[in-house]
């Protein structure tokens, strides 16, 4: 198997960009990988484009082949993958086995979505939910912020943990989102309260009781609250990749990617052993780790997928970085926060990068390059060397983790 | 590179399949291929689903990772591509690529659509609409159909040829087709003809003036009729792949992947050098036949993308089996009949077999492993040994040619 280096990463602004259509964004991150891997001048064999619903979203089909002629790449091969929120990560497997297998030489992955410009009520909320299962569950009205808050209350009450340790994550993740200029969102929860009190919503004593304040925290799907979920985002981030051979003649710094697992759990998840489980985490990040020669010890810095904090709790146990119950208190603790034991989320994570759907199983990618090429700035991790992700689709039926290392 | 053969192939019947959703024809597809592969009893690492619009159609996203979840493949990992009509070639390469690449070691492909519920008019070809160019095409209202019949009267002026040319291949993709069980037409147009004649609704001396009878035979996209253009279908195609060096294990007649090509051309079709000439289609079949180290001559039998009549003329001179021009005529002539020259559509093409549209990238590499087998039954290519598809997605901005022999 070729070994497999990402040689250029791109990341539009994530949030609302108005003004812009999906093509547009793609383009931009496509470009920006483009020119920072140095192969503006070369061929490019395949492009992957990672997208949950240009279609539904933008009416939009044929994304990649449109972007393959929009940048120039002509007549690279297109391939379009929809996987759900997972989309993102399964463009880069996609392009990691055209590369691994030799059919390529040189591919582009660009992940993006573009949502923000829709107003129907309820829209984008509905076309997710048609990834829930459907007899067992739409009928009864399930969404995915549904099942999130199910999950939430079993995890509290299972493992004796507290809601606002989860709101620490979201303290965490949008302390990280305003080191970092691409994030949605660049103020942190404690700017979020400052600014209340000043246009005299309320006062507060702390940021937990401000976080409690139905008037500020509204729930959303109890026991969660607004700022236990993840934002609805446009954006695009992209990946360069070649054979890690011939990486050194294109960067400096190319990155391995030296492990890819990807696993399925049941659609209906009643059907579930355990619902606090992540059955198809602990196969992919096993296989991910075991293709690289690596433990969850190992890991430097992790990219998680919280598009409800009670995931990143739980993911952050079932990739191996903390025992069964245990990822709620660590994340109070400050364990994974950047300087902690294993840094999670450095980027912001999707409560506060944002989530374009199709984006950002390439976005937390993108951020693990910086990260290990030291060029993560003010949230830098110091001294990183290996990172791993993880990008969930459906409620967990559909999970990809990516590892990457310095070479 | 892993070399990869192909085991075991499912094919359900396309048409009308009342009763039966998106998912129940893929597991339907899927599970005829396991059981034709001898794998029942075998873990699968991967499948790959090729379907354009399930979310659209069927209310449906996360096909894929459902469909490893209700045939009880967990915890293999599954991927949706989504490429257009183009999207069960797509899906076959990706599946190539797995185990090309050392990542997998069984596979399924499956590519399915389910679309003939949809009653509300004009819905389908507004939806396929979406894969012209926003901004350069749409606002014109062209449609698919529209394309096809300009690039026909191009085709036409420009090489001399005749739109009864085009008849005969409808002709004779109606006759192959009415010799395979599993396609959508049973019936030749021939019986179509005597049947509106016993009918009462008209008379006509031979099968030209019944197909250009503006009663039985109505322009859709002038100069093309209804016969001229596939139908709308449902239905589902599979396959399982293996790395060659196993194959024999399961089966005694695996047959070699031994060439895939893929291409991009220009999404506005205005902007083509020149519109009779798929250059996708040029660039994708060369870098199949030279993967394979085969030229046109060497193949046997070809399943191209006959969506519309013209498309079957112009794609049997792009892939290399006649001058530029002479497609149509050579068709005419009975070049392209089983016994012919280079019998092309023996499965009745997407004209008669239907056009389930995520399933035909599949489905023509099922009908070439039927022919290479040797159980084609009454359409069968006489010692068929290599064959060749083109899959054709946008308006020939995406086109996958997939090269299979005997091992």
């Amino acid at each position: 198997m070729n070994k497999v280096a990402i040689i250029g990463v791109g990341h539009t602004k994530f949030g609302r960009l108005e003004g812009k259509g999906l093509l547009d964004i793609l383009c931009e991150a496509s470009l920006e990988a483009i020119e920072d891997s140095n192969t503006s001048d070369k061929d490019f064999d395949s492009v992957y484009v990672g997208a949950m619903s240009p279609e539904a979203y933008n009416h939009l089909s044929g994304v990649a082949s449109a972007l393959v002629d929009r940048i120039s790449l002509l007549p690279a091969a297109a391939d379009h993958i929809k996987n759900g929120p997972a989309s993102g990560g399964s463009a880069v497997k996609n392009g990691f086995q055209a590369i691994a297998s030799g059919m390529s030489d040189l591919v582009l992955v660009v992940g993006g979505e573009k949502m923000t410009h829709i107003t129907k009520p309820g829209y984008i909320t509905s076309n997710v939910a048609t990834l829930t299962h459907h007899q067992a569950e739409r009928p009864h009205g399930v969404s995915l912020p549904s099942f999130a808050g199910l999950l939430t209350r079993i995890y509290l009450k299972k493992y004796n943990a507290k809601l606002d340790w989860l709101s620490d994550i979201a303290i965490k993740n949008h302390r990280n989102g305003a080191l970092n200029p691409k994030a949605h969102f660049q103020k942190t929860i404690e700017d979020f309260m400052k600014s209340a009190i000043q246009k005299g919503k309320g006062n507060w004593d702390n940021i937990y009781d401000f976080l409690n304040d139905n008037t500020t925290n509204p729930i959303i799907a109890d026991p969660l609250r607004l700022y236990h979920i993840c934002p609805i985002s446009d954006g695009a981030a992209a990946l360069v990749l070649c054979n890690a051979d011939s990486a050194k003649e294109y960067c400096d710094t190319p990155i391995l990617i030296s492990g890819i697992g990807q696993a399925t759990d049941t659609h209906i998840i009643f059907e579930r052993e355990d619902i606090t489980t992540l059955r198809a985490l602990r196969i992919c990040s096993e296989q991910a780790y075991k293709m690289a020669k690596k433990n969850p010890e190992d890991m430097d810095v992790a990219e998680l997928h919280d598009a409800f904090e009670i995931l990143e709790a739980v993911q952050s146990e079932d990739i191996g970085f903390f025992k069964k119950g245990e990822g709620a208190k660590a994340a109070h603790g400050g364990l994974t926060e950047i300087g902690g034991k294993i840094p999670i989320n450095p980027s912001g994570g999707l409560k506060a990068r944002g989530h374009p759907l199709g984006a950002t199983g390439v976005a937390q990618v993108v951020e693990l390059i910086w990260q290990l090429r030291g060029e993560a700035g003010k949230r830098q991790v110091s001294g990183a060397e290996t990172g791993i992700t993880c990008n969930f689709g459906g409620f967990g039926n559909n999970i990809i983790s990516i590892l990457v290392e310095r070479i």
